[in-house]
C-alpha cells in the first residue's frame, strides 16, 4: 500500500482536480473583493497599485487552480480536501496586499511574509489575533485596514457555508447537531438545497451587518459617538458578525462611547447565535429560538459569568490594578456591568474585541475569561472554539452515565431539543472535544518550548491564552498578547504553528485530520 | 421525591448501614496498624502515648461504626458507599498521630487539624503532597515518620481492592479494563473470587514490598548507600510499591547514592504495572505482559519521555539554571540518563520522588513532566490520574472515528488486545477523560482565586501543577509545591479543596460523584 505511493496519483480514490479546481474558483471571487478596498484608495487618495497587483495576481491563480478541473464535481471526501485548501489558499492570496503595502509603503511589520500571512490566515478565520505593531492610519492606508476588516466578514460567509455544507457531512464532532436543513448523505446530491439554506444565511448575516453599520453610524448623527464616522460604521460591522473582533483602532473598542458598546454587545451575541433559528424566527416566529436549547444555555452562560465579572468589578474586586487611565469601577454600576458583558460576550462568542485592557483586571477575572475562551458560541454561527451545543450534550452525557452507573438496565437516551442523540453521536462529540484540549495542552507547551528556545520566558498563563485565542479564534489573549498588544513578538516557528492552529481551529479539526489518514486518499 | 427527603433514611434504596458498618470494620484493621509505629517508638525510646491514644481512638470510631450493621452484606451500591467513605474516615482516623504529636509533643505545623488532615489523605491516597514544613528527626519522631509512610502502604493495599473488586463494578470510565479475574454483576455473587484474586495481587504486592528493602538495604551493607540503613530501607519500600512518594529525607532520594536512585527506578516502573499481569508471569510465563497492550504503551511512554529529557540534560539545555549544588549534567551521560529517567518515571508512575530538584530544569523539561501528571500508571496498578490504557483507548477510537468519517458503512470496532470494545466502555473512557480534565481546569481556577483571595499571586504553572498533582495523586509539582517545598503555605481553603481532590482522584471520581446523584440514593 505504501510501496507505489509516490508516482500514482491518478490512482488516488480522491478526485483532488476537483478540489483543486473549485478552490480556484474561489480565488477568482475573492479578487472581485478586492475592488473594494480599491475604491476605498481612490476615495482616500491611497495607493491603489497594492490592490490592482492584489487583484491581478487572485485571477492569475484562481484560473490557474480552475485549470484542474474545469468543471468540478464534488463528492465528501472533495469537499473536506476543498474546504481545508481554499482557507489556505486564501489566506496566502489575501496577504497580497498587506506584503505589497508592507515593502513599498511606509515601513511596517506586515513586510515580513509571515506576518502577512499571519494577519490574512488570522482574517480569513475571523480570530482577530494581530501581528500588526502600529495599528495607525499613519503607517496603513484606509484601504488596507478596510481590507483587513474585509478579510473577516468574507471569512464569516465562508464559514456559513462550512457550516451548512461540510461539517453536517462530517457526523463526527457532532457538527450535525447544526441545526440547519441541509444533513445529508452526500455533497453532490444536496447541492441545490444547500445553496438554498446558504443563501437564506447568507441574507441573514448580510442583514445584521447593515443594520449595525447603521446603528453605529446613527450614533454618530445623534452625538452619541463621536469618532464612530462612516469607516469606523463600516469596519466594525464588518468584523461583528463574523465574530472577527479586528479593529481599526488601536485600543479596539475602548476607543469609543459607552453608547457604542452598549450597541456592538447584542449583535456579538447574534453572531454567536445559530444563524439557522434566525431564519425560523422570520418564518415561523420566536419560538423556536426561545425554546432552544442551546440558545438557552448559550444566553444563560453569558448572564451567569456577566454577573459574575460584573460584581468582581462592582465590589473592586475585579481589578489587579487601577487601569491606566486611573479609572476604577469600583460602586459604578452601568461601568462594571458594560465592561463585564462586553467583555465575556466578546470572549463567549470568540469575537475578542475589547472594552478596555482586560490584563488590568484580577486574576479571578482573567481565568473566567480565559474559561470561556474554551465555551465558543452556538454550532452553526460564525464562532469559534468548543461552542455550547457540545458542552450541553457532554454534560447531559456524563449525567446519564452516572444514573447508568446506577441503574445499568435503564435505556435513557440522551435528548436534545426533544431528539434522542444516537451513540454515534454522542461519540463523536467526546472525540472532538478532546482532540480538541489535546490539542491545547500540546500547543501550549510547544510555544513555550519555542519562545524559550529564543531566550524568552513565557508564562503558562499567556502561553495558554495564545494557543485558546488562536485555535478556538478568539484573537487577543493576556499578558504578551493581551489586547492592546499583538502576537508580532514570538518566533517565526511560533507564528507560523499558530497559522496552523487557526487554519485547523477554524475548520474544526476534524476536516483537516481526515486528509493525514491513508484511508481518506487509498480507499 | 424531594419533599420526604428528611426523615426518610429507612426508604432510602441504598443500605447506607452495611457500608457504614464495614467501613468499621476497616477502621479496626486500622487500629492494628498503629502497632507497628507503637514498636518504632518503643525501639527508639519515643513518645508512645501517641499512639495508644490513636490505637484507642480507632477502636472506638471501628466498633462504633460496625453497630451501624453488625453483619453487613454489600451490593454494588452499598460498595460505591463504602469506598468513598473509607477513605474519608480512614483519613480522619489516621491524622490522629500527627494531630496529637503535633500539640503534645515538639511544635509542628501538623499541629492545625487541616495539615493534619491533608498528610494523612495525602497518606492513605498514595499522593504524596506534603504540609510537613520542616521534615526531620529533630521534629518528628521516627515512630511519626515511619507512620507516615506506613499510611501510603496501607492505602496502597486498599487501592488494589479498589480496583479489583470496585472500580471494574463501575463500567463507567472503563475501569472494567484492568485486566484481573473479577468483573461481574454484583459484589455480594463474587465476593469470595474477588477476595482471592486480592490475596495473590496483595502476596505479589507485599513481595516487591520485601524485595526492595532487601536490595536497598544490601546496597547499604555492601557500602554502596551510606545513609540507607533499615529504617530508610524499609520507609522507602513502604512508599515506592503504592506509588506514594513520601520520604523521611526533605531531600526525597536526592539524599541517596545513584545506587540507590537506579535501584529505585525499577520498582516504581513495577509500581506503576497492572499486577494482574505480574501473576500471569507468575503461571503463564512473561508472554502475556510483553504482548499487553498497555505494558507496552506504559514502557514505550517511559523510554520516549526519558530519551527527551535525558537528551536535554545531557546536551545542557535542560537547566534553566545550574542547581544549587554547583552541578551541571552538560555532557554527563549516566546522570542526565539517571535523573531523566527518575524523574520521567517518578511522575508518569504518579510516584512523586525526586532525584533532584526539578525547579531547576528549562521549561520544555518541566513540561514535559506537567504533561507526564496527566499520564499516570497502568490500570491495576497503584498509580493514579488518567491511565496509560484510557489513553491508548482514546486514541485508537480517534483514529477510527477518523476512518469512519471516510467509510461512514465501515464496520471496525476498536480493539484492545485483540478484544473488540464495545461503545459504552469507550464512552466511558472518554467521559471519564473528560471529566478528569474539566476537574482539573475548574481546581486551577479555584486554587488560583482562592490565592489571589489571600493576597498571594500563584501563576498558572504552579496551580496546574499543584492540581495536577493531587487530583491525579503524584505528590509534588512546581514552583512553591516543588519536591523541595510544601503545600504549606496555601489557604486553609485550598488545602481542604486540595483533600477533596486528592479523595476524589484517587476513587477516580465516578464512584465519588454517582453519590451525588439522587437516582444513587432513591430509585
Ligand atoms: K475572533
Ligand atoms: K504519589
Amino acid at each position: 500500500m505504501n510501496r507505489d505511493w509516490i508516482g500514482s496519483w491518478d490512482r488516488l480514490r480522491v478526485d483532488w482536480r476537483a478540489s483543486v479546481g473549485l478552490v480556484g474558483t474561489v480565488v477568482k471571487y475573492l479578487a472581485g473583493a478586492f475592488l473594494i478596498p480599491l475604491a476605498v484608495a481612490l476615495y482616500y487618495g491611497e495607493d491603489v497599485l497594492t490592490f490592482i497587483a492584489s487583484l491581478v495576481f487572485a485571477i492569475v491563480v484562481g484560473v490557474a487552480l480552475e485549470r484542474a478541473d474545469p468543471d468540478p464535481e464534488l463528492g465528501a471526501r472533495e469537499g473536506f480536501l476543498m474546504v481545508a485548501l481554499t482557507w489556505l489558499v486564501v489566506a496566502f492570496v489575501g496577504m497580497m496586499p498587506y506584503l505589497i503595502a508592507g515593502i513599498v509603503g511606509t515601513e511596517s511589520t506586515l513586510a515580513r511574509p509571515e506576518n502577512a500571512l499571519f494577519e490574512s490566515m488570522s482574517g480569513f478565520t475571523t480570530t482577530g489575533a494581530t501581528v500588526m505593531g502600529d495599528i495607525s492610519f499613519d503607517r496603513h492606508s484606509h484601504a488596507l485596514l478596510l481590507w483587513r476588516q474585509l478579510t473577516q466578514w468574507l471569512g464569516g460567509m465562508g464559514i456559513i457555508v462550512l457550516a451548512v455544507a461540510i461539517l453536517p457531512e462530517l457526523s463526527v464532532g457532532g457538527a450535525q447537531l447544526m441545526d440547519a436543513e441541509a444533513p445529508g448523505p452526500g455533497i453532490q446530491k444536496l447541492t441545490p438545497r444547500i445553496a438554498k439554506t446558504a443563501r437564506v444565511l447568507w441574507i441573514a448575516y448580510l442583514g445584521f451587518t447593515l443594520l449595525e453599520m447603521v446603528l453605529l453610524y446613527g450614533l454618530h448623527l445623534l452625538g452619541l459617538a463621536p469618532n464612530m464616522g462612516l469607516y469606523n460604521a463600516v469596519s466594525h460591522a464588518l468584523t461583528t458578525l463574523p465574530t472577527g473582533g479586528f479593529s481599526p483602532e488601536a485600543r479596539s473598542i475602548e476607543a469609543f462611547s459607552a453608547a457604542v458598546q452598549w450597541v456592538i454587545i447584542p449583535f456579538m451575541v447574534v453572531a454567536g447565535t445559530n444563524f439557522a433559528l434566525f431564519w425560523h424566527c422570520v418564518t415561523d416566529g420566536p419560538k423556536r429560538l426561545l425554546n432552544d436549547t442551546e440558545f438557552q444555555a448559550f444566553t444563560g452562560i453569558i448572564a451567569a459569568l456577566t454577573a459574575i465579572v460584573a460584581g468582581q468589578l462592582f465590589f473592586g474586586i475585579g481589578l489587579q490594578a487601577i487601569p491606566v487611565d486611573g479609572f476604577s469601577f469600583s460602586g459604578k454600576l452601568e461601568a462594571s456591568v458594560r465592561h463585564a458583558a462586553f467583555q465575556i460576550v466578546s470572549i463567549v462568542t470568540t469575537t475578542g474585541y475589547a472594552s478596555m485592557d482586560f490584563n488590568t483586571w484580577s486574576a479571578p477575572a482573567k481565568y473566567v475569561l480565559l474559561f470561556g475562551m474554551f465555551i465558543g458560541g452556538s454550532a452553526g454561527s460564525t464562532a469559534g472554539a468548543i461552542k455550547v451545543v457540545r458542552w450541553v450534550v457532554v454534560l447531559k452525557s456524563l449525567r446519564k452515565e452516572l444514573f447508568t452507573t446506577v441503574h445499568p438496565a435503564a435505556v435513557a437516551p440522551v435528548r436534545l431539543n426533544g431528539n434522542p442523540l444516537d451513540e454515534r453521536t454522542i461519540r463523536g462529540i467526546y472525540a472532538f472535544t478532546l482532540l480538541y484540549l489535546v490539542f491545547f495542552f500540546v500547543g501550549v507547551v510547544l510555544v513555550i518550548a519555542d519562545a524559550w528556545r529564543v531566550g524568552h520566558y513565557l508564562s503558562a498563563f499567556e502561553a495558554m491564552s495564545a494557543v485558546a485565542a488562536t485555535l478556538g479564534n478568539v484573537g487577543p489573549g493576556f499578558g504578551s498578547v493581551g489586547p492592546m498588544n499583538s502576537y508580532l513578538d514570538f518566533p517565526l516557528t511560533s507564528k507560523l504553528f499558530m497559522v496552523f492552529l487557526m487554519w485547523i481551529g477554524r475548520l474544526e479539526i476534524l476536516p483537516v485530520l481526515v486528509l493525514l489518514t491513508p484511508a481518506y486518499w487509498r480507499t
